[in-house]
């Protein structure tokens, strides 16, 4: 196991490896749509200022005492300046291989906001993308989380 | 933060209080609904050995580098010896009280199977009920989460 630097998870007192505590590490992911925006497929990834390094969808670590529904406001906040509304959950993505760094699980949702996003915490850069103007480079699995979100999107249209 | 058995979390080699890795638990819960059975709301649930006591839903902690889906599957042939087939994902319960121990948070799936429940691993019982015959004493959240299913159940009639 490793800890979120990526070396083995050490206690912080003594230095010796834990194992004990290995559980992978609860994350949540928002696929925000802009409602200013006229193309349905909009989407806001981020810029990455931390390894692994690429556009990725706005989100981060679940907090003990959080539920993920308050993670996503939080993190949607916190990295895009953004009051998102919470229209459903998109999934529950869990592959061992998904994040380079140790093994995560992110319950991602969809989600609606107002106004323009604005890079910040985590995040260098904002940015509104549609289906056909994905970045070559996003991070994690979440081209194949935003595929598959694209692919269900016609029954969504409503929203 | 406690561990897996109510105390606070302490380093297993030096015996310290560690708060470094103060994440939530992700555990999962199986619906397992039983094709041999005519009641379209049938249901398998478990009688816990551990607490909190109590009748719960099959399920368990995911282990480091085990996806949700294969958590589910073991879970649920450790604890009632069928082999399920995921059918849908029922929703992700994370408030922090849903577990008296400490805060876990819960993929919960919807699931098939043939054959009969037979009890094992950490379950004294394992028994069907249909929604009008639930036992009164359901740990954890299980309860709204049953209800919530029950409440989605018509439209997977079909199932």
């Amino acid at each position: 196991m490793t800890d979120k630097t990526g070396g083995p998870l050490q206690c912080p007192h003594c230095g010796k490896v834990v194992s004990k505590f290995r559980n992978p590490y609860p994350t949540v992911d928002i696929i925000i749509r802009l409602m200013s925006r006229p193309e349905p497929d909009n989407v806001v990834l981020i810029k990455r200022l931390n390894p692994p390094y690429g556009w990725a969808l706005p989100g981060g670590f679940v907090d003990y005492g959080e539920s993920v529904e308050q993670t996503a406001v939080r993190e949607a906040k916190e990295e895009t300046g953004l009051d998102i509304k919470i229209t459903s959950l998109m999934g529950v993505f869990s592959a061992p291989g998904r994040d380079p760094r140790f093994h995560t699980i992110t319950t991602v949702f969809s989600a609606i906001a107002d106004g323009e996003p604005k890079a910040g915490d985590d995040a260098g850069e904002a940015r509104i993308f549609i289906k056909e103007t994905l970045p070559e480079d996003i991070a994690f699995d979440h081209r194949d989380v935003l595929n598959e979100y694209f692919g269900r999107l016609p029954e969504t249209y409503k929203l």
